[in-house]
């Protein structure tokens, strides 16, 4: 069967552009009735009946027949095995990959992670102390969208940030576990790991069982039921972001190969039919040379399939008047990864406001930061970049305010306080600070 | 009628501690299914009818009738007026305050909210982006719980952030307004504010209609059905914490004047019936005059109903074997508020894992960081500490990798990342990652 990848071509000076554009972008997060309602369920029996829940579910979900929740723990042993086990060229490549995300994140964790604190011109001490979570959960996707990345980069940060308790959960359908995925909990230095996964793996990590200890927080994608039950036990432990479909959007000024370019839109197409792959750029010419190399590129890939499909649904081709017009719309669309492929990448850097990460340069390939360079691959998709930002050191620490007020300072803020608090008819917390006032 | 306040006396040596102090501390989050159902259905109708949707919910929930949303906007001048017409006293009190609240914050966005970057050995460039939300939306409760010091503690740090668009709602039951509402909205720069609330006011933010702008984020606490919205929209737009009842927990070295203390339990006690507040100390004779000086100023509070309830149900003061049990209590509760009432508070500083804000010595009453210390009074509460932080610049902001991978740096990144996309069976990643390497 032979696959055409036709990407939408718009542009900017069409009548119809804003049309088009917006029917392009439409991507609804609607929730299911029915998946809600079975999340739902699944949490309150996990919350009632604990290990023996998350067991039925283990079979019944996963296919996999276990005696006990302790033979559906990975020992360390197994871990190490795992990787012992791996050919030496992906040992490395799993090590170089944990060490340069390990080094970025402690660079962002000393940039912005670290305690501080001030006296005012009263002696008042004021600041924040910067602690790490007890405890998190991480939920790693088994099955088809397996990936040993992800591991790395959900549980790198919780180390750096200080987390002495990283219990993570991977599904493995009918007993199947995938050797890079448990070498790459090895090498995260995962401190334990269960084979569960589907919302009973969130309502054991949420609430606790026997075996599975509860967590603070749980980090990590998963599929529907995952992001359901995620955001439900919400406000009971933290979570990250709910992720919907991925997306590249790629600027250019049309001096990248574009080869590259076409293979960076298939590095989006690949994961999913529905992950978005768009390119804008004021060259009518380059675009036309990037379809010929989607045309031309496109049979040799394995994931031909899955491309041709996000491709011609999602993906699209944008031609704008100019580069400072592309830079709006790409504010417009706050992509997940944003491509600025250019010769002079700085000059557009500083007109992006909204976007998971940015890749500087016709070098940057997404891939690269995907998996190795050091940021996290974690990031908001579906335009919440617009509110949030890439998973990191500091979703595993939390802030307490410090307050020492000076026996002065509490002189001049006490009466500052009193007359706010009669205003608010607290009248508790006015006597309380004008209690610490001298008479 | 008679008011009596008896908070729990519990000591850490009797058998059924364990029993008793588990009971006294839970409080169950669970939520109203009637609630929820009316909720969602609200939030639907916002979303299709919009701005007629909001007049007639209001007109029906607040008891406020207008012809037109326009009519529901408090226009600038009116804030001003509002701040104009207050007591000297009072407009110096809120700027007083706010300068206070803006120096502290803008303390914080220096040590922990500024954009950093590093090149590797390879001339790679990494970093993150620290960029404002462009648009936010202040949720402040209307009624009996009208709080300005609230307007202050969500939009100053907004502002310090830069967000550029801050938009109040507060509902003003039967049309009666809060002169110090409007007056710290006018203080905090809001630069939009609607007479609106109820998840309809949520949905109006999270959804735009003709006349509400779409916000980025929802901020601000509210009632069960405020958090319910806010919990409903989460993902589409950002959201702070779902707040539940405010606690306080005192640890003394018995060292404080006791009446000070009895007055800070009632200040966390005089917000709700459902407050809590706990006092744990190592001297027994301390708890006795403590509880002496509860009884004796009890009659003198205005709110004494709701003190004497709330210290009744939920209050408890504990006797510790000594200070170390008494911080490690502490970390269990993980309170909101937690007063270290001693006169040694830097010793007892370091143990403490997992609190909203920290207030050190017996001058540190919690009603000064209520108000104007600087630090934010928007707090985690029912053990949300463990996980979450204090309302902050770093809602206001968000993070974007920056990521610039040099020609030799692609020439090393490269392959590893090949590798490891080649293990995950993500060809056009690999692809992409191998074009950037030289032949």
């Amino acid at each position: 069967m032979e696959f055409v990848a036709t990407p939408a071509r718009l542009s900017t000076t069409d009548a119809q552009f804003e049309h088009d554009f917006a029917q392009r972008l439409h991507w609804s997060a609607d929730t299911d009735a029915a998946i809600e309602q079975r999340v739902a369920d699944i949490l309150a029996d996990v919350q009632k009946r604990g290990d023996a829940a998350v067991l039925d579910y283990t079979a019944r979900f996963d296919g996999l027949q276990a005696g006990s929740m302790q033979t559906l723990e990975l020992r360390k042993e197994e871990l190490k095995a795992a990787f012992d086990g791996l050919p030496a060229e992906q040992r490395e490549a799993l090590e170089s990959a944990a060490r340069r995300v390990r080094s970025y994140h402690e660079a962002q964790k000393k940039a912005n992670g670290e305690s501080w604190s001030y006296r005012d011109e009263d002696g008042t001490l004021l600041g924040q102390k910067v602690t790490p979570l007890d405890r998190v959960g991480i939920y790693v996707p088994g099955g088809k969208a397996a990936y040993p990345s992800s591991v790395l980069m959900n549980a790198i940060p919780a180390h750096v940030a200080g987390v002495e308790d990283i219990i993570m959960v991977v599904p493995t359908p009918q007993g199947v576990k995938n050797p890079l995925v448990l070498a790459a909990a090895y090498v995260a230095g995962v401190h334990r790991a269960f084979t569960i996964g589907g919302a009973q793996a969130v309502a054991a990590l949420a609430y606790g069982t026997a075996t599975i200890p509860k967590v603070d927080k749980i980090t990590g994608p998963g599929n529907a039921y995952v992001a359901s039950a995620k955001k439900r036990v919400f406000g009971l432990v933290g979570i990250d972001m709910i992720a919907g479909p991925s997306e590249i959007l790629v600027l250019a000024d049309g001096t990248t190969p574009p080869d590259w370019v076409a293979m960076d839109l298939f590095s989006q197409a690949e994961h999913d039919e529905l992950a978005q792959s768009i390119l804008l750029c004021p060259d009518a010419a380059y675009l036309d040379a990037v379809q010929r190399e989607i045309d031309r590129l496109l049979p040799e890939m394995p994931r031909k399939a899955i491309i041709a499909k996000s491709l011609s649904d999602r993906g699209a081709l944008i031609l704008t008047r100019d580069m400072e017009e592309a830079c709006a719309l790409s504010n417009r669309i706050a992509p997940e990864h944003l491509e600025v492929s250019s010769r002079d990448p700085h000059r557009w850097e500083p007109l992006l406001k909204h976007a998971g990460a940015i890749f500087l340069g016709a070098y940057t390939s997404e891939s690269l930061g995907d998996y190795c360079a050091g940021p996290n691959h974690v990031l908001p998709t579906s335009g919440t970049a617009r509110f949030s930002s890439p998973l990191g050191v500091y979703d595993f620490q939390k802030r307490s305010s410090l307050i020492e007020v000076s026996e002065a300072g509490a002189q001049v803020l006490g009466k500052t306080a009193a007359v706010l608090a009669y205003g608010e008819g607290l009248q508790g917390h006015a006597r309380a600070a004008e209690m610490r006032i001298k008479r």
